[in-house]
């Protein structure tokens, strides 16, 4: 029985991995769509998110079944509500994705996002990405000094985030409100999707010091 | 032994109730407070927010300990693993009120919004309220026509979120990249407070009608 138990986890947590490395190539399509206005890669962006969220849905009933039939107690309980909401995350992490894809999909023909803030979002695409990539290899390897890497990962992105609105806010924006309405929400999606990231991180590494797992 | 179970069960949807009016009454302090650019009442709703995330945290904690003592199956496990979810939604529904708040107490002393657009979030605000305290309603009657309601309550925010964007950009916007950042922020919250609650109300219809309990 446990090692069946030991099976599922192993299962649930190659998942997981699967799901954080799609969202790591979503993210990362999605920044570039955004940035090039680019509509064909932001559809593929909004298409692969189905399958994200399917895996996540599946994931979820598998993680529910293991529940049922392995009746884990303790730190084996906690292991495995901690992947239903890690796979929520995840699957958030895939809408963000999707968002920023729409906001290409929506302005096409047109730039999405102004010439002086381009550099700005690629900046915080790729750290969205390295953060995703990272992710998928902590819920490989469960090596923690990953999760304190996407903590400073996502002060950067916090400090780009916050220089997004220096720049819509400041006397040298030249930008309409379309840039304006477009560049705060691609920003929040940017910070919200390295937020999950950290959330997610902080879980994995509280399992594998295996001490307290947090619920929030 | 089943006995025991239902009075858990009731203590959690009691929890979950106490929860969703906690939120009722946050989302109307957040709203007033953004549109009268009331700080006093702005730190509230954010000191406020503490306490609907410890509920939240410790909410969760009693139902991970139901999942370990009780170890139940089928329907019963759905039951809980949906407390979770619901308990997870819910303490987003208070961030999204905090986010507001923030907002308003951020550009105090000066007016948060522009006076076109503050019907429109007042608006936005009574029919986030009203659909909190459906859903604190909907979880302790299970009434399901109430799930409905708040579906359709749900079409009237989006409408009203879309028509925020129609406002700042019109020709007619005379607001500055400020007042659309806010503009645009304050409604990305509404909408996703509403969307929280429909997510809930989907829940507690599946768990009253018995069939199936949808993940997501």
């Amino acid at each position: 029985m446990r090692e069946v138990f030991q099976q599922e986890l192993q299962e649930v947590q190659e998942r997981l991995v699967e799901i954080a490395s799609l969202v790591a190539i979503s993210i990362e399509n999605a920044t570039r769509a955004f940035n090039e206005s680019n509509v064909s890669l932001a559809e593929r962006v909004i298409a692969d998110d189905d399958k994200i969220d399917e895996l996540a849905i599946s994931l979820d009933e598998l993680a529910i079944n293991i529940l049922a039939r392995q009746q884990p107690v303790a730190r084996d309980l906690r292991i495995v509500v901690s992947a239903l909401r890690i796979s929520a995350s995840l699957e958030r992490m895939g809408d963000m994705s999707e968002h920023i894809a729409q906001l290409a999909r929506y302005r096409f023909p047109e730039k999405v996002v102004p010439k002086t803030l381009r550099p700005t979002f690629a900046e915080m695409g790729q750290l969205d990405v390295a953060m995703a990539r990272k992710l998928a290899e902590l819920l490989r390897t469960e090596d923690v000094r990953l999760a304190e890497e996407i903590r400073n990962d996502d002060d950067k992105v916090d400090a780009l985030h916050l220089s997004v609105f220096d720049t819509v806010l400041g006397e040298k924006w030249k930008g309409g409100a379309e840039d304006t309405v477009d560049a705060t929400l691609a920003s929040r999606y940017h910070e919200r999707f390295a937020d999950h990231a950290v959330s997610i991180a902080k879980k994995v590494q509280y399992l594998a010091t295996g001490d307290w797992i947090p619920v929030d």
